[in-house]
């Protein structure tokens, strides 16, 4: 099997020219097939707000209502995805942008939250979307041609709605469908230097978890909270067939793919 | 040599809800191979008002500054790419939207005007691009799966700079490529009912034009001096290779396509 490398960059990375600049070149320079997933960062709530578009929260969570989704799509699939798509290119790396939508990539349903336990609906998140399926068939036809694929978090449901999606979820649903076809490797890139002992010391990088070591990290409560929900996707996505999971700081994209840095998820 | 139609929607139609979703719905029964190129509208104009970007205009000229150039790559290749592609999509018809940037589809030059006869530099367009090649290979490929090409009215420079570049050019440039290797038919839709005798009377549709009649009607004015560009442009089409060019009405699609509405340019 070929491999194939999956790696989402997190919204500060896009917020900041310089080191998306450098990510970018980075990610150029990986060699073999290779998908980007990116966040969306700030820019979707800076034109907002220029806009004087409330963000609506719910318990702490962002709505995506009609208003929101508009921007999100401009922002997200619009100004990211094609800067990247272009800076790419730039760098000599051909590489194509999609959302869901294009070529039926990635589908998706709006989310519907269950009822609370006192039996009263569930919050309404809006415009937000659960995946569905991932289109290897067309993923595979653009990798085979040394396409760098460019997935914006956004999906859509076949019925012509489009959706906010996180781009996280989008990372592990295209690394898990993929994985039968390919050895795929799943890289998360935030800003932390990978998964830590203490939270507060980018130095206590732990170099590599599998499912007992996890088991014990948790109930000895090392692992920070925060931490939880990207490791139990790591953990969801070695347990669908992606080779390994390795998590860390989007400047250190070379040494994460070398296993030189962060904290790789084996099975 | 298969068919293939090459169809351009301009922003009138765009700008219109019930006229858009009444041209997808004929686009997506349109039969075999096609390629839609659609322009902007005013959706870009009222973004830019809504965050007090005044545009700047040079001799009746829109400049695309920095500013716009943010905007309409929102506007065109974020809001109403993919809404036309998720759109196509709920109608049966899987579509995939792309700029220029993506597999680097289209290339293009920052346009460089000339100096004036008095020697004074050309007008600046700002972030305008002159196209220079088309990426058959990559159009082909995705055709031949069965996939619609939805096309941006923005390209790239290779160095990463997206460009703000005229739709009706897109059209004809993907057409001119793609005639190596398909039977193109490429259709201009705005809207009037075709090319017109009197620019007032919207069934004096000339059905069909050759380039003996074309001299004809312009020694004779009776072409209005509007329809000059797009009439150019067809026949430079159909110069390079194009089989037919048909202008009409977007609402008139099907019958565009049977030949019974709008006007047709021979070569």
């Amino acid at each position: 099997m070929k491999k194939l490398y999956v790696i989402k960059i997190g919204g500060n990375i896009i917020d900041n020219e310089a080191k998306l600049a450098a990510f970018i070149k980075d990610f150029a320079a990986v060699e073999g097939l290779k998908i980007l997933v990116h966040g969306g960062g700030k820019l979707a709530t800076k034109l907002a707000a220029d806009l004087g578009i409330e963000q609506q929260m719910i318990d702490g969570r962002r709505i995506t209502d009609a208003a929101t989704l508009k921007i999100v799509t401009m922002v997200y699939a619009g100004a990211i995805n094609k800067n990247v798509v272009a800076q790419l290119q730039a760098n000599g790396c051909n590489a194509i942008g999609l959302t869901g939508a294009d070529g039926n990539a990635i589908k998706a349903h709006k989310r519907v939250s269950p009822p609370t336990p006192k039996g009263e609906p569930g919050i309404d998140y809006g415009f937000v979307g659960d995946v569905d399926t991932v289109n290897t068939g067309l993923l595979q036809s653009l990798l085979e041609q040394n396409i760098a694929v460019v997935l914006a978090p956004i999906t859509h449901d076949g019925n012509g709605l489009l959706l906010n999606t996180n781009a996280d979820t989008i990372a592990q649903e295209a690394a898990k469908a993929l994985s039968s076809i390919y050895d795929v490797e799943l890289i998360y890139s935030f800003e932390k230097s990978g998964v830590l002992l203490d939270a507060e010391d980018d130095a206590s990088v732990i170099p590599s978890i599998n499912p007992t070591a996890y088991s014990e990290l948790k109930e000895t409560k090392v692992i920070f909270a925060g931490m939880i929900p990207k490791l139990d996707n790591a953990f969801a996505a070695i347990n669908s067939g992606v080779s390994k999971v390795i998590i860390g700081k989007a400047e250190q994209l070379q040494q994460l793919i070398r296993g030189e840095a962060g904290t790789t998820i084996n099975p």
